[in-house]
């Protein structure tokens, strides 16, 4: 049986979850539990000026605008990404602390503080 | 606009993501997407023995015995937990690695090594 350290140490192994934290949280996983909306948000996130324009992002998928947009609302609604109009078109970027709460759930730790 | 530098170090906002990796990564996410299934988790990873007995789960939840074993094998078959049937119960803990592998997708990476 492999049980590493490694486990107890992410915040979704040091205690049991409240029912309401579960409710937000799996409504969070939710919003990207998708491959397209993960794919929306590794490029918005990756776009060499950190925000994307909604122009730039639809050419990548053989899908409608409609559906694009309708992916994008559920990440902004999420509150993993936010966006503004500048002219013609919609630019999005990243909100850093709600995708953080992603990887605090599942991450290890830092390594503990030695005790002295 | 927030374009802090943490939202750069997280893999998800490194590059985009291929299509293929998206779609395996969104059916992990899908896996604990769900507030049963993320309360169980936790259960399972919090318990003092690194392992969890079926019958110490059951308990918490307003839910049939087959619905709580649905929701653990879910999580069983996307490689989050694994289990052994001892005598007249099953034992279930976490698998570090594959848990590890959400946290990783939204964490920060730890501070880059100086470059000397």
């Amino acid at each position: 049986m492999d049980v590493s350290p490694v486990a107890c140490c992410a915040p979704i192994a040091k205690q049991p979850l409240e029912e309401s934290e579960a409710v937000e949280l799996a409504a969070l996983l939710k919003a990207v539990a998708d491959p397209v909306r993960l794919r929306l948000l590794s490029m918005i996130g990756s776009h060499p000026d950190g925000e994307a324009c909604v122009c730039d992002l639809t050419g990548a998928f053989d899908l409608s605008a409609p559906t694009i947009s309708h992916h994008l609302k559920t990440l902004r609604n999420a509150g993993l990404i936010d966006g503004e109009r500048r002219g013609t078109w919609v630019y999005y970027w990243i909100v850093p602390a709600q995708v953080a709460r992603l990887g605090e759930l599942f991450s290890p730790l830092a390594e503990p503080a030695a005790t002295t």
